[in-house]
């Protein structure tokens, strides 16, 4: 048995960075060394660094260490890095880090849209990892040293989206047209403050800065596909795909819920029992590779009328799984259905220790 | 000063008819003297037989009126009957009802396909009454007592929907595209039990039994037109309208928030400032007409980026007015917008109050 | 009829600045002028600096007002500033204006505990204002200018607690013990942040930082009674009640609701009717002044069983009037009993707006 | 490895049925094997019949057993019953079980105040199980066919009650008063139709039919003691005890929050630190007793100011620990003190599979 892979959190403080320390507990392939927090929190014990705000307590395991600042001395030893970082913070920090030679897996926004950096929703696209391969390559052959690089982690509700989209395109070609509608958790906000009790008290919040530029955009990235040359990624242009996203903050804890609606290019398009058959048998390639965290089943095709729904199937397969349901025909596009994806799992953390799981499958770290 | 007019309310002790007993309660030009209930209701004091579930106290002039069974002959006195039952009653009382000579305006879906039946949003549509002005006159014409008849109110998010179509097409032409994601309140769900508490905590239901189906064929007979004779409403046709709803039911009291796309037939479509500039301007003709309840402002434009809002908005113009935010232009049709509505108001029990004041004005009544 | 009096109002664009502006729009006495708050928004016309976030419009007259920083020069035209300052800020802003000669009506905390500063819930203890009086009478007869004064807003969950037992303690004598349990609504936060929705959704948080000592001691002040000498309020001493309190916050926009029990001194205790008899003959005196924001029912003794509930009660005369229910023999003390007070009006800035009353009809201002 | 007892389930399409079906999935010591419901389920299959509403999916092992109707022939098989009918049924139902030689361990209330019955909370006084040891020893002796009995579960907002005191009274003796105020959860009120959404959304009910009764009963029962001759509980008596609750319903899924205070009838009474050290040393017989479910820690003492939360602290030892914080000293009594129990797993469900493990560890069963 390897010895185990020795993992840094980044924004160990904060709510995405709870979510990896309690991921990244009892991993068969990391072990949790070093935790980088902000100034005020460095040099305190995690125990007492942290406002612990997880359903499951904080792990033993992290307690102790004593919170780093986030400076890339204090992680040259991580095989990996991980960044809860907020995007106000993230930008210079994670630059450090790439060019110290650290391999970082970010959940912030900063570098997405960068044509060399792969966007990763870890049950879609794990192929854009090509990229960096391509560059450890180079590197390699031309005798340097081992470079750093980032990748980094969709955005919570493009994750959602995404993820049946990719067996539905491999199997029935290119989608022409796609609209969701979110209904989005309040975790994905953190907690410090997040989103006012009484913003989501009684009421729904019908917009979340950004998020709709997000959505439309990073699902032409990682849709896309890897150049020839393996060095960036050509996303789809606005005449391959139309993507319009309308997003709401609601009152549910964790899972996001979308309502989508797709029609793709190809006529005649395929009919209902084809899609889900599609969406059933997907198995994603990080489940293939026996990755720890991948889904047994990638995506749950429910038959009820009234589900998916956040509470109770947010947490299939570990909040790996994405649950599609009320699949039929549009009288507009072709397909309307529902999808619920756990924002903090695969919309976030969890994605990033998959991509880190496909890395060490692929021998990239 | 005219007297007053007679009002009746079928269904008075459920969540529709506690609502239409406080709009009428100090009314203008209503008395409301007859309420009708189930058979294990009647003989008692209204006070005694409804669990009253309202903000506002019981009004002081229902509390002691006795309820009636729900036969047309307590009811024969009344210029106007408003109808709250359940569908599953209201089919053959109501049709009792007209058969007996009485005006029935009611919420239940039951007759609402009846081609001759005016399904109307008051602030939208009034001149659907029409039909019912072309019945009255024949009779008249023909030396026969005063026919009976039915409007129906429409459904409720149905109601928030169409309104700020109304003037677009008015200005702009007929709409080719419509798209509806609801993010519905329990309160339509009534009380009794309505919806659990365990399905809206922490929780979406992404389903509405026959709600979708009711926004994509309500939506073509509203915006429909009287055919020549008047005797009937003209549906849109599907090829004149492609219509698309997904419906949620959310932790909403009162409230339904829809995010609509919408695609104009005509080239080149207009503007996002005309398009603002043409709600801001609408006046219904229920205003123009003076009825008591008519929204002085119809349709509110929002322009800050988070509204409208359920719980800040839902209550303006008293739940007459509907407000509309996020006006822009949209990827896939031309543009997108947030419409938020009073699903009890002018989704239910104040659209059919606003209805009889309408035919009040008519002269109808 | 008399001139309005000039109002100013501290802290305008926090949640009870906005409350008191409510409450001061088209006010038959006051006439709200001057607007203060921080710096950042000093300068700016009040529409652009405030974030509103209540159920009712802007007033239209507030829109426009400039916002003034918060230095006494600014209102010195003021009859009367209401202050809905926090308490980090309210300190020496407050003492700066009393010393300027103005009279405050503060919500702030920080100077409830001075013994010549009333602590007044208006429909409970407005006799503790002929402190207030005696300081202008004194001043009067010595010549000098008129003093500037502060009055203290209690807690909000204080001023629910103690509305029922002023009647009571007035016909049944002295209570000997006293405990509640409260379950606060969130808008008593505010809004920037105020309670963070992941803390509140399919939560209870059982603490509230210094609010049982509050509710513990002011309970001692408020019953207390004015020194002879009129030079200060004498509290009860913890021989003379005992009292104790839990807090919890909740899932509850406005009304906090409490579980309260309590024993008399007098034995034979009266009965339940009693009690609830005493409790509906009570008027307070503010009513009796004629003030016009005065409750025509102080106390709404309920008799369902499932009553108070904040949702529907709280809005019982405009929020100036508390509900009791369930009063019912308690195992331990004599009587428990639940009561739901609006926590925004007679527990914030509509108590500050009725002692302003209050003075008015007195001549204190 | 003995085989495993054979367990049946009636009401098993309810709330508390679906919960016990859970729990004995993969039971070490149970296998599953009859499903008992209404007639109108009788006959389906399990998946067919039950409206599944868990988080957690249905087992696999339970989706195809055939349901039946609550005749006992058809569990006559069985070591063991759980049962989770509602009281309207219980009662014959459970009886015709109990005279047909059958175990039965019952979630409804309809037996609890036979005094030959335990009200068992399996980590608080599982020593009330000797009176069926004495009737089964008795049996035995006399030659005859082992009997049936029942031993019922106790309320839910009971259970987190008692759970600390047990601890205390063996340490510190017996309590002379008790209060507690309840924040309960919905999910114990069932889900066809349980609670309203309307009923709980920015709301409170400050009442629930029955169950302050339940508790000021229940209490005084599980600390009561086994009668000298092991034929019945000897419950404390009023002057033993006095005990006042105040039962309210609140937005919580899962997990009753209560505040409570108490005062012991000896003097001095121990300090705060003592009562924690005492709360946390204590180990509950069935944890001793190895049973698979008792929680290693079956009192978690919480030192945060804010704890325990239900969201974040009710799954502690998978809802078999009970958690407590805010210790301190009350002004009234001795402590107050805030307690949470998962109300479904310790307060319901989980407590009668607790049970029948202690039966089995005691050769009961």
């Amino acid at each position: 048995m390897a010895a185990k892979k020795v993992a840094g959190v980044l924004g160990a403080t904060g709510s995405v960075g709870q979510r990896f320390i309690l991921l990244l507990a009892d991993h068969p392939d990391f072990e949790l060394r070093v935790l980088g927090a902000s100034p005020r929190s460095a040099g305190k014990k995690y125990i007492d660094a942290a406002n612990w705000k997880q359903t499951d307590l904080m792990p033993k395991s992290a307690e102790n260490i004593i919170v780093s600042d986030c400076s890339s001395a204090n992680f040259k030893d991580c095989d990996i890095v991980f960044s809860g970082l907020d995007a106000e913070y993230a930008g210079p920090i994670e630059k450090e880090f790439v060019e110290a030679g650290i391999a970082v897996i970010s959940n912030a926004k900063n570098y997405r849209r960068e044509e060399d950096v792969p966007l990763v929703v870890p049950i879609v696209n794990p192929e854009h990892l090509d990229i960096i391969q391509q560059k450890l390559d180079t590197a390699k052959e031309a005798g340097k040293q081992r470079p750093g690089f980032i990748i980094c982690i969709s955005n919570c509700s493009t994750a959602g989206l995404v993820a049946p989209l990719k067996p539905l395109v491999d199997s029935f070609g290119p989608i022409d047209t796609l609209t969701t509608t979110t209904l989005q958790a309040i975790s994905g906000a953190g907690f410090s403050p997040g989103v006012s009790g009484i913003d989501v008290l009684d009421n729904i919040i019908p917009y979340i800065g950004g998020e709709e530029d997000k959505m439309e955009w990073e699902t032409k990235k990682i849709l896309g596909s890897v150049s020839t040359d393996k060095s960036h990624v050509e996303l789809l242009t606005p005449e391959e795909i139309k993507v319009s996203a309308q997003c709401n903050r609601v009152a549910v804890s964790d899972g996001h819920t979308e309502c989508i609606a797709l029609k793709f290019k190809n006529r005649p398009a395929p009919s209902v029992e084809q899609v889900k058959q599609c969406l059933r048998d997907y198995v994603c390639d990080a489940y293939k590779m026996k990755c720890h965290s991948a889904p047994e089943q990638t995506i749950h095709v429910l038959e009820q009328s009234d589900r998916p729904q956040p509470r109770l199937d947010r947490n299939r397969d570990r909040g790996y799984g994405v649950s599609v349901g009320r699949i039929r025909e549009d009288p507009v596009l072709d397909f309307k259905m529902v999808v619920l994806s756990h924002n903090t799992i695969i919309g976030a953390a969890g994605s990033g220790v998959l991509i880190a799981e496909i890395l060490l499958a692929r021998n990239m770290i």
